[in-house]
């Protein structure tokens, strides 16, 4: 994966490979953590372990954590990331149960390991690591609007969960498969630990948000790319705050405007109705030509992962010819993508 | 003044009358807090203390802490916001000699009190009490985006520190003379000083800042009326995640949109034009209607306090028929004001 430069607390020592937990998960976009991790370091992930009542499964071997242990696993990576971030009373003997087993536990929830009392004095007790890696680092500054160096492209969504992070994955990727110096920067929790650092966006205090975004993408070589995870949707009732700081303080050059056909209802708040991809575009462009006039759209980013390849591809002409511009799905790649790489770096 | 009703950890019990602190402040739209609570809780305001290289001034009378003491002052006020909300090392030892005259600390800055070595080392000395305002209580939800029940209006800004505040205590000081059932909510430092309790917006984790102001402002009865505070603008190269989360969990029904007319680039980021007013009211709007789609425009509050009486009477009625619809001071009063108060409760 893309080596993030360093910047201050973002260098992360994990203890891998990992059994990744799924808690009792119904909802798969709840379990982006664990795909995540899957999808792009799977070179890290031997098992997953589940507990009674969950529906979702990443596909890797089911393990237990006395199983992983004796695989060569050394750490459980809760692989939920639910609204509020927190951890539920029902996970708390699974967590003391993979300390037994000799793995340290690793999270990205807001809430804090060493804040539940039974995980903690497991830890103390059997000297495990609690590894919390949504802690945002001390003296971020509150942004300053200065003009950065160097080039940027910000992935922005019509919702959570549906392709921002995997998306600026793959274009990174792809810039760096074409020779540019390019970085993948994390802004959530399941980034942060493919990439081995970055910044919890949405973690920081509030007044802080867009110095962080400014923080986690500093100056750079002209020629340089940044790919910048997105975080939540500028249309979001609870986290469109954490957008805009976001889209502030990363003064995107580009943007790629990610979406999941077949989406009615925002995830949690299916009394909100997600918007249309064209105001998506317009209203990110309206808002980040504050930070940066020259702010433009590279495509739309389309996650096809429930359609066959047939109509996957009949969708994405259809839509680029509705939108006018690049439609593909990274996850897919072919041609389309490469258009839309091409159309970012244009 | 009005005073709101209990939420979790908003009642704050604080050792008054206060002597205000300027520091060595240079700035006057920093000592906001200071002059905030001159003009709103003037009851417990003895006087103002300054350090060396200030040149702001309240008008209050100038005292050390051992006149403030004498005269029956029991905390020194923090009376700067600056931006970080941090406290400068100039400042320690007058913290310290407050103290050590009799005097408790009031501080609305993120850094804490606490976190000082030489004010904690003297408080814990001479047995003062340090007062950080600007803590969130714990266990804040995210956002749900839910509609409530009762009215709400929002005061909005072209940038920070030009009367979102003032805007909004005449507000609900009107509603309330009117015979109405109102609170104002306040959401900043100044503000939370002023009223006795709100909640430090800009201080929640990002997260949850849309969740916040939802907890501030809960169901109510269908004819009362909040006047909520407005925090920065959303068009803030550094808090404009903060409006965006505090537009959407206010859900308001009704804004009033703030400028200072002269003011050119924004305070502290000279590089950024301020939005024209039109611009900000069809933003907001564009914005708000994602958790509240009745949201309207009740008029424009401008702070003239550096025009004179016949000047801006002239701008009020000339920005009136220029972006037809009611344009105010809050702060003069008189008819334009009585009529902006109209507009918002038509």
């Amino acid at each position: 994966m893309t080596e993030p430069r360093p910047f201050p607390a973002q260098a992360l020592a994990l203890p891998g490979p990992y059994l990744l937990f799924l808690g009792d998960t119904v909802e798969p976009g709840y379990a982006k953590t664990a795909f995540g991790l899957r999808d792009w370091a799977p070179e890290r992930c031997l098992g997953e372990f589940a507990i009674d009542g969950a529906t979702v499964s990443t596909g890797l071997p089911s393990m237990t954590p006395a199983e992983a242990r004796a695989a060569g696993a050394r750490a459980l990576v809760i692989g939920v990331a639910n609204a509020g971030g927190f951890i539920p009373q029902a996970w708390q003997a699974a967590l003391v149960q993979a300390m037994e087993a000799g793995l340290d536990i690793v999270s990205g929830m807001h809430m804090r390991l060493r804040d539940i009392a039974a995980v903690r004095d497991a830890a103390d007790r059997l000297g495990r690591r609690l590894v919390d890696i949504r802690q945002p680092p001390p003296g971020i500054p509150v942004g300053s609007g200065r003009k950065r160096s160097g080039q940027r492209v910000l992935t922005v969504g019509t919702d959570c969960a549906l392709g921002k992070k995997y998306t600026a994955l793959a274009l990174a990727r792809a810039f760096k498969a074409r020779g540019l110096d390019a970085d993948f920067r994390a802004t959530g929790q399941t980034g942060i630990l493919i990439a081995g650092g970055g910044m919890p966006l949405d973690a920081v205090v509030a007044d802080f948000a867009a110095g962080a975004a400014e923080l986690l993408s500093p100056d750079a070589d002209a020629a340089h790319w940044d790919v910048i995870e997105g975080q939540g949707s500028l249309f979001h009732p609870a986290y469109a705050g954490v957008s805009l700081a976001l889209l502030h303080g990363s003064q995107p050059d580009v943007i790629v405007v990610c979406h999941q056909p077949g989406r009615c209802g925002m995830l949690g708040h299916p009394g909100y109705a997600l918007p249309s991809i064209e105001d998506a575009i317009e209203m990110t462009l309206a808002l980040g030509r504050r930070t940066n006039p020259g702010i433009r759209c590279g495509g739309v980013s389309l996650n096809t992962s429930r359609l066959d390849a047939t109509d996957a591809a009949a969708l994405l002409a259809s839509e680029s010819a509705r939108l006018g511009c690049v439609v593909a799905d990274p996850i897919r790649g072919g041609a389309a993508f490469e258009r839309l790489v091409d159309a970012c770096l244009a």
